[in-house]
Parts: C-alpha cells; sequence; structure tokens
C-alpha cells in the first residue's frame, strides 16, 4: 500500500491532459464546502450546501474570500468551482491527483500551490498525509483538502477576531497563514519523532534486539517519505518570494523570508535525524556483534579448557593391561591433580592474553 | 545481453558521422509507417506501402502530418523519408541508434527529440524498452519506434475525436501528446515496481533467504538502468520549455510544465525506490545474521554444557586400581546427580546472562 | 532532551507569527540588561534596573550603543525594548525562539543577525550552547542571549583602552567584534576535540572497547550537531559582506573578510574531524574482529588437536575380548607415543600454513 | 607501475616552465612524421625525413596540412616544429609530459586540445593509453602521439575519398574527426568492459571465488583510470563549443554537439558499469557468506547431535561398582534405542526450527 | 599533535584582530632574512642582519625586489617589515597564524597569498608541512616561511641566469615561480604515495595482516590532510587570474593557467588514490576474512568427522554385561573397518558438497 503510492498517478493514464478524475485513496464520503468571507469590518462564515451560493460573494470589491473544500470524491462539484473561478483544468487535474509533489505555479490570473498537510495521529502512532491545494486569485483563495480536519483552526480563531493582522490583510496574507500552519505541524511531527529516537538511544544501550532495528528502519523509511514532502516546499516559497504576480503583496515578503527560514530548519532536522538514524544502526550492529562476541568466546574457552582434560581422562580410561600408572596407589588423586592444574594453567593463560 | 548495451554503439565506429547503420538488436523484421493528416475538420488515417506516398500530405497549409515508422532495418525508407522533410545525417544516425540518451536538439527547422518507451511484459515480467525518436517540424511529426506496439493508442483514439483540444492544436500539442503518454507509461512501471518491494518487504521479514536477495539486486539494477532513461528527460522537457522556436507554440508551455512536473515526480519515485531497496539489503543481512547467531548460539549452548559433563563421565571410566568413589555404593547416584547439578547451574547462568 | 530540540518550536505552533513566546529551555531565572554607551573620548557602562534607562541613551549622535540582554523569559522587556527600537515582531520571534538556525536577516532600518555560541564546560565535559541574537541599527547594537555568561569579555576589556579600534570604530564594527569572539572560541571547541580524538586514537591501539566505539559514536554525533551550527555561518557572514545597507561601512569589510575566512577553517576542521572519526570506527571494527579471530583461532587449534587424540585414547577404551594391542607389553607406551605424534604433525602441519 | 603514474611530472620538476622534457614511459625509439596536404581536388600523403620538408606545405591558401607526429623521444624535431609553428613553449612542454588530463586550451593563434587515445589489445587482455594532442591552427592541424599505431585508419580512409566531407570542409572537421575517432573507440573499449561484466555475473552466481572478487576489484580500478580520462572530455568539448575563434566554424558546432552527446553517453556508462560492479562486491560477500553459514551450520548441527550421545556412552563407560543398568539385560539395547531417540528428537527439532 | 593542529589558532582568541602573535609551533629558532634585488642587468643577493638594511632597496625603479624570511618567532622583525612595506594587520596575523588555508585575498596595494609547501623527508618517512606567505607588491615580492630550507632552490639558480625569463620579467612572474615551485613539489610527493601504494597492495596479495591494513589508514588520513591543503589552491590560482589589479600582468596569465591544470592534476590524483585506498580496505577485508574462513572450515570439518568415531568408540567403551559384539572375535576390527568407512564417507560427502 505504502510503496505502490510511490508509483501512483496510475488511473488517468492514457487519458487526456486536464481530465478530471480523483486519483488516490478515498478518504472522504461526503463533501463539505465552507465560506469564508471578511474584511476588517465584517466575517461571514458559512458552509455551503450547493456550489451556486458561493457566486454571491464572489468579486465584492473589498472582501475576501475564503472557500475551503474537503473531500475530492464529487468531481462536478470541483469542476464547477473551477469554472466559477476560471480555473485551468491542469490545476484541477494536479487538486485531484493526490501524488502531488509539493510545488507553485503561476497561472497568471491565480497562484496554485499544493502542499502536504501532515496530521499525527498519536493513538494509532501514524502520520496521516493529506494534500492541501491552495489557490490565491485576485480577492479570493480556493482550498481543496483529501477530507475534514486539518491544522487550520488557530487560525479560524484569528480569523474571527476583527483586529488581527488577517482580518485587515489580503488573501495573499491568509495563503501565507495556511502554508504557516501546515509547516509549523511539521515542527510537532519532527518534536514527536525526536522522542522516539531518545527512546531508542536508550533501548539501543540497554537491550539491544532485533525490533529495535526493525524500528530504526522504519523511521528511516519515514524520514525518506517525509523529506520527499519537505524538500520542495524550499522551491514553492522562494517560488512565492520571486513571483512576479500583483497577487503577493510587497508587504508580505518579509513573511514568506520566514517561512522559508522555518522550512531550512524543518529540512535540517530531518537531514540531522537521517545522520543520527544512520549511525544508530552501526551501533545497533556493533553491540549485536559484541554481545554475540563475547557470548562465543566463554563457551569457546569452557570447551576449550575441557577439552583437553576430557583426552587425559580418555587416556587413563584406555584398557591396556600394562599401564602402571593405574596400578599406582596414588595415580588417580595424581592424575585429578594434574588436570585441575592444567585447567588452572589454561585459564590463566587466557587471562594474561585478556581473552576471559 | 544486458550490459554490453551499455557499451552499445560499436558497429559504426569508424564510419564517417552521419553514415545511416542500424545499430542495437534488430527487433521487428518489417517496417510499417502510418499516416495521419488532421486538422479540426477532417482526419485521414492511413497505412503506407511507399515512402513517397506521404509527400501528397506533405506542406498542405492548415493540416498536420504525423508519420509514424516502427522497425528501424530498412534504411533506404528511412533515408528516403530524411531526405523528404530534410533531415540532418546526425539525426537519422541517432534515430537508427538504438542507444541514445535521452535528449532534445534544435536544428533550427525541427526538433528532434528522442526518448525511451517502456512497455512493461506482465506475464513475462520483463520490461521491453523502445526507443522512441520524435521530429517536429513546421505542421509535421515524424516519429520512430524500434517495433510495432506502442502506449500512442489512447491518443490516436482522442485524435479520432472532432472535438477533442488534439485535433484543433497543432503539432507541438501531438508532440506533447507522444512524450506525455510515454512518461504516463512510467507511472505503471513504477507502480508495478512499488507492489513487488512490498511483496519483498514482507518475504523478507516473513523468510529471508538468497533469492530475495537475489530479486533486491535485480530490482536495484533495474534502476539503475531506468534511471539512466529518466533523469535526462528533464533537460529534455526543459529544453522543450526554454527552445527559441516557433516550432512550440506558447500555448502549449503550460502542458511542457505538467509535464516537467511529471517527470520530476517519477525521479523522485525512483530514488525513493533506490533508498529502499538499499535499506532491504542492510534489513536482509541482518536479519540473516540474527537468524545465524541465534542457531549457532543454542547449538554451542548445548555442546558447552555437555563437554564438563561428558569430562566428569570421562573420569569415573579411568581404569586406576585406587578409586574409592568407584567402590561407594551411591557413588553412581551421586555422580549422575552432581552431572545434573552442574548442568542446571550453567544452564540458570547462560540464562541470566540473557545467552539463551 | 537531546533530539527533541531537533524538532523545536513546538508550543508557538498554532499562535499568530509574531507572537512572542520564550520557546525552548529555561536557562536563566532572572534577566540582566548592561548597557555600553561610547565614543572615541567616552564610556559609559551601566546596568539597567528598567528598560527605560536606556532612552536617555538612545539616539545621541556621536555616541555608540551597546544594549546587551541575558536572559529570555521576561517577554515583556523583549517587548518593550522592541517597541523603543522599532523592531519588527517576527524578529522579536526569533530572538525567543532559541532552535534558530544562524542567519542574517536585512530588514532595512536594521539587521538582524543570529548565531549559536559554544561554551565548553571543561568540568562536565559538556558544551553550553547559547543562543545569540544581534541587532545591528543605525548607531546602536541590540544583543540578546539565553543566560549569562558569555565569550564577550575579551571585547568589553578592549572596549575600556580609548586607543583600541573598537573605541574610534561605528558599531558594526563592534557586531563584526560579536562575531568573531563566537566564532573564535569556536576554535577552542575544536582543539579540545583534537585532543580527544588523539587520546581516542591512542586508546583504539592500545585497547580498543566497546566503551571506545561509544565514544566515537557520541563524537559523530557532535560533529553532527557542531556543523549544523557552523555551516549556515558562510551564509550569514557573506549575507553582511553582500548586503546593501549603509549599516555596514565599507571599512568593515576586509575584517568581515577574515571572518570568513576564519568560518570556512572552521567547517575544514569539523569536515576532517568527521571522516577521521569515520575512519576510527572502521578501524575499531577491522581491529575488534582481529582480536576475536586470533583468539577463535588459537581456541579452535587447541580443539581440533586434541578431539582426534580423543578418538583414539577412545578406541583403546573400547572393551572388545580381542583387542590383541591391549595385550601387548608396549602397548601403552607405543599409544602414548603415536598420539604425541600425531598431535605434533598436526601443530606442525598448522604452523606451515600459518594458521597458529 | 600504475600508481606512480598517478604522481606523475616528476622529472621536469624544478625546470623553468616550457623547458621541453618527454615524461612519462619510453613507448617508442624512432619518431615517425607523416604529412597529409589535401584540399579538394588533390591529396598529398607523404612520410617526412626531416621536419624542414614540412615547410613547403605551409602557409599555402587553400590547401589543409596535417602533420603527425609518432613518438616523443626526439625532443630536437618535436622543438623545431613548434618554433617553424610558433607554438608556445607550455604547449610543448604538455605535449611531451604524458600526464595530462584531456584539457583544451585557447592560445588565440591556435587551439591546443590533449586527449587520451584508448587501444584495447584484445591479446594480452589490456588497455593500451596513448597520449594524443592535437594542436588546430589556421590551416593546419599538428597532432602528436606516444607511439605509431593510432585509431585513425577510418578516417585516413575517407580523407582519401575526393567526395567525403572530410576533404571539402576545413581543418576544424578533421580536428573534430580525430576527436570522435578516439571517443568512438571508446565504445569498443566499453562493449569490452560490458561482455567481461556479464561473464563474471554469471560467475558470481555459478561459484563466487576469491579471483572473481579480485577481477571485480580490478575493473573497479579500470573504470576510476578510464573515468579519469573521460569526464574531462565533457568541458574539453563544451571549450570547443564555447570558444570564440575563427579557427572552429560555425557549420562544425552540429558535429561538435553530436561529440558532447556522445561523451555523455560514455560517461554515463562508466557510472553505470560502476555502481554494477560496487553492487557486484555486495553479491559476492552475502553469496560467501551465505555459503560459510550452510557449510558451518550443518556441521555444527552433526557435533551438537553427538555431543549429548557421546556423554550417555561417556556415563555407561564409567566403571562404578554399583550402576544396576550394566547388570540389565537388555541395558545396551535399550541404551542404544535411547540414544537414536534423542538424535532422532534433536534433530527433528533442528528441522521444524528450520536449521536443517 | 596532530588532530589538535586541524582546531589550531587557539591563542589569539580574545585578541583584537591584527594583534600579531606566532600561532602553531615553533619550528625556527632564529630568523634569517635574504634580499635579492633584480632586473635584467643586476642581480644583488644578501642576507639581512637588520630589517632597515632592506629599506635601501624599496621603490627602486626598474628593479624587483624578494624579501624571504625564514622563521616567524620574532614578531617585532615581521611587525616592522610591514610598517616598511604598509601591510595591513590582518595580513600579518594570517603569516603568524601557521593554521592558514590556502587563499588569495586582495589589498588593492598589493595581493596576499598563503599556501601550503611540502616537504619530503624520506628518511623518517615524513611529510613536513611549512606554511608559505607570498606578498605581491608593486616591484616587490615579501615571502614568509616557518623555518629554513625550501624547495625554491631551482628557483634561486634561474634567477642567477641573466638570460631566463625570471630576469626579465616582473615579480609578478616571480610569484608565480614561487607557487608553481610548491605545485611542481606536490608531485613528488604524490609519486611517493604511488610508490608506497604500489607495495602495498604486493602486501595486500601476500601476506595482508594488521599492520598492512594500519598502513591504509593511515594513508587515508595523510589523504584527507594531503586535500585539505590542495583543494583550495583551485581556488586560490583562479583568484589570481580572475583578480582585477595591475600588479598580475597580462603576459603572466597563460602560466597561470598551467598551474591551474596542474592544481587540477594533484587534485585527480588524490582523489584517485583515496579511491584506491578505500578498494584496498575492502580487498583487506575480503581477504582477511577468506583466510579466516578457510581455516576454520578445515579445522571444523576435522572435528565434525571424529566426533561421530568418537561416539562410537565411546559406545563399546560402556560396561554392560550384556554385549554381544564386544564378545565376537572380529568384533574390534569389524567396529575400526566401520569407523574407517564412516570417516571415509563423511569426507567424501564433504568433498563433493566443496566444502575441503
Ligand atoms: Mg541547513
Ligand atoms: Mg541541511
Ligand atoms: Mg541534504
Ligand atoms: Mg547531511
Ligand atoms: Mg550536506
Ligand atoms: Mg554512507
Ligand atoms: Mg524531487
Ligand atoms: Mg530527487
Ligand atoms: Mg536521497
Ligand atoms: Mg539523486
Ligand atoms: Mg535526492
Ligand atoms: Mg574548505
Ligand atoms: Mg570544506
Ligand atoms: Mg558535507
Ligand atoms: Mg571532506
Ligand atoms: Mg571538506
Ligand atoms: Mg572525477
Ligand atoms: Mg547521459
Ligand atoms: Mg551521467
Ligand atoms: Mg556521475
Ligand atoms: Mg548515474
Ligand atoms: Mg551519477
Ligand atoms: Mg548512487
Ligand atoms: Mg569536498
Ligand atoms: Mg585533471
Ligand atoms: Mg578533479
Ligand atoms: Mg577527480
Ligand atoms: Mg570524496
Ligand atoms: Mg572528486
Ligand atoms: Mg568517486
Ligand atoms: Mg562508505
Amino acid at each position: 500500500m505504502r510503496f505502490t503510492k510511490l508509483g501512483k498517478k496510475q488511473s488517468n493514464v492514457g487519458l487526456a491532459p486536464g481530465t478530471l478524475v480523483h486519483v488516490g485513496e478515498k478518504k472522504a464520503e461526503r463533501i463539505v464546502i465552507s465560506l469564508w468571507a471578511y474584511n476588517s469590518e465584517e466575517l461571514i462564515e458559512k458552509e455551503l450546501q450547493t456550489v451556486e451560493e458561493c457566486l454571491a460573494f464572489k468579486d465584492k470589491p473589498g472582501m475576501n474570500l475564503w472557500v475551503n473544500v474537503d473531500g475530492l470524491d464529487q468531481i462536478e462539484v470541483i469542476e464547477k468551482l473551477g469554472s466559477y473561478f476560471k480555473i485551468h483544468p491542469l490545476t484541477l487535474e494536479d487538486v485531484l491527483n493526490t501524488g502531488q509533489r509539493p510545488k507553485m505555479e503561476d497561472y497568471d490570473s491565480y497562484i496554485y500551490t499544493v502542499l502536504k498537510m501532515m496530521l499525527l495521529d498519536t493513538e494509532k502512532e501514524e502520520i496521516l498525509i493529506d494534500q492541501v491545494s491552495i489557490i490565491i486569485g485576485p480577492g479570493y483563495i480556493l482550498s481543496f483538502q483529501e477530507r475534514e480536519g486539518d491544522v487550520f483552526d488557530p487560525l479560524r480563531e484569528r480569523l474571527k477576531n476583527p483586529n488581527s493582522r488577517l482580518r485587515k490583510a489580503g488573501v495573499d496574507y491568509l495563503a501565507y497563514g495556511l502554508i504557516d500552519a501546515v509547516i509549523d505541524n511539521y515542527f510537532l511531527i519532527l518534536e514527536h519523532f525526536g522522542e522516539k529516537l531518545e527512546y531508542l538511544e536508550d533501548e539501543l544501550v540497554r537491550d539491544p534486539n532485533p525490533s529495535t532495528l526493525k524500528t530504526v528502519q522504519k523511521y528511516k523509511r519515514d524520514m525518506i517519505l517525509l523529506r520527499k514532502s519537505v524538500w520542495p516546499l524550499r522551491e514553492l516559497i522562494s517560488g512565492l518570494q520571486k513571483v512576479e504576480s500583483e497577487l503577493i503583496k510587497e508587504t508580505t515578503q518579509i513573511y514568506l523570508r520566514d517561512l522559508y527560514d522555518h522550512t531550512i530548519q524543518v529540512i535540517d532536522s530531518i537531514e540531522a535525524f537521517r545522520d543520527i538514524l544512520s549511525s544508530m544502526v552501526d551501533v545497533y550492529l556493533s553491540s549485536i556483534s559484541n554481545r554475540m562476541n563475547d557470548i562465543m568466546k566463554v563457551l569457546t574457552i569452557i570447551a576449550t579448557i575441557f577439552i583437553p582434560l576430557t583426552f587425559v581422562a580418555g587416556v587413563y580410561g584406555m584398557n591396556f593391561d600394562y599401564m602402571p600408572e593405574l596400578r599406582w596407589r596414588l595415580g588417580y588423586p595424581a592424575v585429578m591433580l594434574s588436570m585441575a592444574l592444567i585447567g588452572i594453567i589454561m585459564f590463566l593463560y587466557f587471562k594474561k592474553r585478556r581473552w576471559v
């Protein structure tokens, strides 16, 4: 299931470019459309029943519009929304295809960005990935998610506050806010990994076992996948910084720079985790082999000490008629003593050579 | 057979540049030339018997021409076609030489692109590689393949639909369509690999055996070869995007950008597969060595416990005349008991040190 | 504790950008604000009780002002200072968030730089990291540290000397001096590591043991973390060199170039240490396995020599009625001699094949 | 012999730059100078006895001159030729010093290129390397080789054909032809390596032995050395493409692009071979260790089964006076049966745990 | 001693930039100042007793001045020289601090370059490193070394020859000559390493032992350190080529290009040595493990054959009253024969499975 997702995009192979098909796992049954229209004075928040309802709020001067769609299965809804806002079919195709690499594309009349929201399901110890598409148009933001539930609630709270910068600024600042919320959440994920790694490191010292290694390998693979989502963010954000478009205002630039900085921090942490995980494998392997060596050494030494002694016993177990020692009164204790001596000398020799 | 293909191009060594020789495996006996002439109103589809037949359709204003050649063995046919369309000998040499690296070259009067079509033969579990050359001229496309059978059938279907974008747009959009079909097919291949990798990973956990490793190594090498075909596509497509030529229209640019994006997705997946395969080798090696260690440990412990006991038995097998214990009524059970005790103590000691 | 710091920034997730929260470990209970106002004639040094006191020294023409804050816990103090000097909330957020990557940002009216001061606690063998933020404004420097104690004392001494370049130059030279002091200190840290590595290398030759490897791994990880703090310094300093701002004077450029050079030296040393540490792991592993091999070889040879001898003894311990050798007068010595011969021959054979 | 060549250039250490000394192995005793003067009408081919003879053909308008020198030992000859054609002493020094890295240098009045010709000696399984220097001047080409024998014979044939492009074009096209011949030959070498690798891979599966590994290592090193000769060719050719000089005509550019493409193909193959060789080492090591493990496992299991049985036999070999079992009529068969049972149970247990 | 040098620069930590302290090992007790003043007609060579003596030769039109200082311990001498020639304190600091990374810095009135001279002490098998600073001013060169003895003697010889290019050209050509002499000497070092590697490789095949590996590791580390000195030379020389300064004349450019080329050759050789050394480690490890495997295999097989035989002997050593075989006339020879058969069959089986 996991690896097949790397080779995704299958179901629309052979279709004309811009043919709309939802490619990816079905994550939501129904589709939820919520609308926020706001300026510094007013705020209208509404859950839409039909796409048409949003037309009333479109192109209202001085009013910012944010339409968020949760669920990608009702293609006709997304198609309709696309036609109202004049979104290019290639953009809609990308919105519906959840195997996108994070990117930013300038379509002149709007800017399209797509990125991966990561939600930590702390119970199941799983990371849920939800592709978020953000379309930044003049006076409006369209956002699309694969299913309900996101990391934008704090942002919605701030939006309700009439004194917040969000309410006063344009939709480009809202777009910044959405991306910022997604990236901020990466820090939570990384912190979670950080704790796991500390625990793992402890385990590596205390009691390294095959399952420890399995966990390390699992985290390494998680990092490969996480990395795939985060590295392209650099380009995405610097794309937004460099784009020559009136959709991104000068005053938002300083916030984008901050965002870029956070992305680099996330990347740095991922790279550091990777390095640390790699060295954990080395620690594991060497401590396993140390332990195995210790066992084998002790056991081999026991065997080695007793083998010559058993030989001696074997010699005096031979049935020759003429073995004078066997007739001696003190033959038995003498042999026992000799054997004890041989054993002790061997042991001391091993000790001296630091084998024990 | 495989590796020699890496050091290809042999048979025309020493020939003048532009001398036409088919270099590569013979994959087709006969040559099939099919012609499609179309505009938004009309569509002519025809299988040509002689190259000359296509001259009737050449340079017809308002008509797009697509000539596809399957099979590279009849050099005179390709030479003739080349002379009709004024193709440079160096281009024809590349068409015939199937060891090309994907590339795009601007010859001013036309653009030459060459790439690798990959066809998954699901029965034989083999990937067939077919070099596709596409020449984009004013009003015409020439395409060359090594043998019949390709991934262009859905495109041909769309071409039959008079309302499709393909019929309305120029040949540059057709060229885009051809390249897009090839790249879309890579996703199918990658999906196939994705499934194989999942199965392999299962096997690595359940029952790792040398053949598992052999498969991993095979896939690693497949990835090396796949990578060689895909990496240069980036350059090819960005070459098409940047080329200063009237052959690529402004309106096609947006589709090329989409193509570029898909290429990056393919590359990303290949790199991720490579990373995953590498870590699979590590998992394999460590699980094999874990298993070996477990076996050796148990066996060594059994041996180690019995060696001292055998020594004791050896001692009482000695034939000394004066060994008082041998005369004791309870000598035998006492010794047996002692040996049992020694064995149990050793076992418990090993247990305590977590060796068992 | 360590790894979680890589995934930092958690506590202000979801807050509006520019909301001030101290993110990181609390390293100081109280906050200490010290003020230095100076020019070539005059020097005023003062520990401030309230932030307001510094207003008297602000914007005094011909006077350079340096305000240093130790401790980040009293947010209101930092907020007030920020508002007096018109510092952007995003800057203050970075000052308070101690998970910053070293960087330099031009805010037009001031330049913000942040870097990591490293203090070697030679007693505890620990490196204390203290994030230092330096704000270079017109005629003033604001610096923020996480706790009291820094590497700036020699600089403060030089500042007291009225003939020093520091007193005569502007605040950009003071900023250079602060950064230089931080980087100079890295050399001390590296020298410390150099000594440790020499000692380790000795140990690797004399007596390699698991704890040696553990130390190597620890140093490797230290280098990963150190590297994270130092690599971005290159960009920071070349940013200062290239910035188009009147805040950095032409005459300071030559000193920045020197600083850049030192940074490269630090990076080079870190990379060399990393290479050396990597090869130490190889040396360790091979010397451990050499040693293990030596032990196993000797022990196995002892066992191998005695096993056939024990067999011979076993043969003459059989109780067959008709074993003529047993009745021979010289049977016993003959057998003993044969066994000695077998042992010697085997030993010589092993010797010849260089197994012993 | 091999590695010292990496640290070459020794004998002219300390000499003034431009002092002419032949540095490298003496590969030829005598020196052979051949002259080709040609245009589309005429062709003069001549072996020169003295350098002076070529002066007659120098600076003849409408005539292309190619002087090829085989053998570098008669320094005065090369010096004279250099002075006639006004070649800079630094160029001549490079011609004579056979440790050159392939490169292209523009001396304004001529262009100097140096590259490595590789000749496969199929009998001795050796690759002979011959440094070729090509000086492209106005109307003339000077080429220098270390010894007789080269890959230019097909080119000489084409030169004899008055209708060939070579005869009609200028000396820049001849220079292209020379470099092309050298690079084409790399394909032969790579094909040879390809075959060797296939054979090796077979051997790795059939019967891996230390000599297989030795061959893999040898090929890896060959690739390191081959790579050193080929990588710089990219720069060399793109240098020729970008050089602003009238010596390279516009019409030759398209051929240089083709050359560049071939170079990339060679590099790609070398890199792929390197990757394949690396993974062969892994395959070898794991199959060797698999085999060793199989042996050790079987042997250890045999030993482990018999050790407890031998103990039992030892017990009943003890000489206690009171051992009731020894007196039982069926003691012997009972013990034998028990031992058989123990052996079988142990074997089945091992079987069940999949150790056998 | 070695590694601490990587973390150098310690003793002037905390000092003002430009404060002169000799940082590094004391390599010379006394200081030797030699002066060469020359033009194409005249040459004055003199060992100075006081720094002041050189003032007489300074700023003499048409006269080139070279002052070389061996030994860095008398800071006042260097300070004085610095003040006479108006050298920036930061330059003098770098001259005195022997932990410099090779670099080139343009101070407008002069160019400062610093590089590492390597002297091979063939007796002690040691490489002595001596930091050489070269200051190229108008009409003068100042050079500083850590101690007497250098690689400039051939250059001094050429300087005595009135017809040499050195005498006729300016000081920039002398600077080139000095750097060239240093780099030429690297070839000698590399040649020395090349010979050592050949010897090592022989040893790896003939008789691999732990000390072979130790030597390989030592050379690997030597290469890491050598690399650190050589890589930055590329930048140094291309800096000299690109510098916009009248101090480097147009005619010297061609010689700098040659120098650049040599540097690349040195780097290439170092990289090739590194690759070869890495693969030597692999060869060593695999041949050691091959050998160990061979030993263990033979020994284990001997043990495995005798263990069942010993068991049989043990069976007939049991003291049961009723063991009919013991009473048979041919029991003994029959058992001996059986045991011989068992041994031979086992041996043949092992042989067949290619374990012996
Ligand atoms: Mg970073
Ligand atoms: Mg990074
Ligand atoms: Mg990275
Ligand atoms: Mg990294
Ligand atoms: Mg990196
Ligand atoms: Mg690695
Ligand atoms: Mg990517
Ligand atoms: Mg990638
Ligand atoms: Mg990667
Ligand atoms: Mg890559
Ligand atoms: Mg990558
Ligand atoms: Mg460096
Ligand atoms: Mg570096
Ligand atoms: Mg690095
Ligand atoms: Mg490095
Ligand atoms: Mg480095
Ligand atoms: Mg290279
Ligand atoms: Mg390529
Ligand atoms: Mg490549
Ligand atoms: Mg490469
Ligand atoms: Mg590659
Ligand atoms: Mg590569
Ligand atoms: Mg790779
Ligand atoms: Mg490097
Ligand atoms: Mg080179
Ligand atoms: Mg190189
Ligand atoms: Mg290289
Ligand atoms: Mg490297
Ligand atoms: Mg390299
Ligand atoms: Mg390499
Ligand atoms: Mg490695």
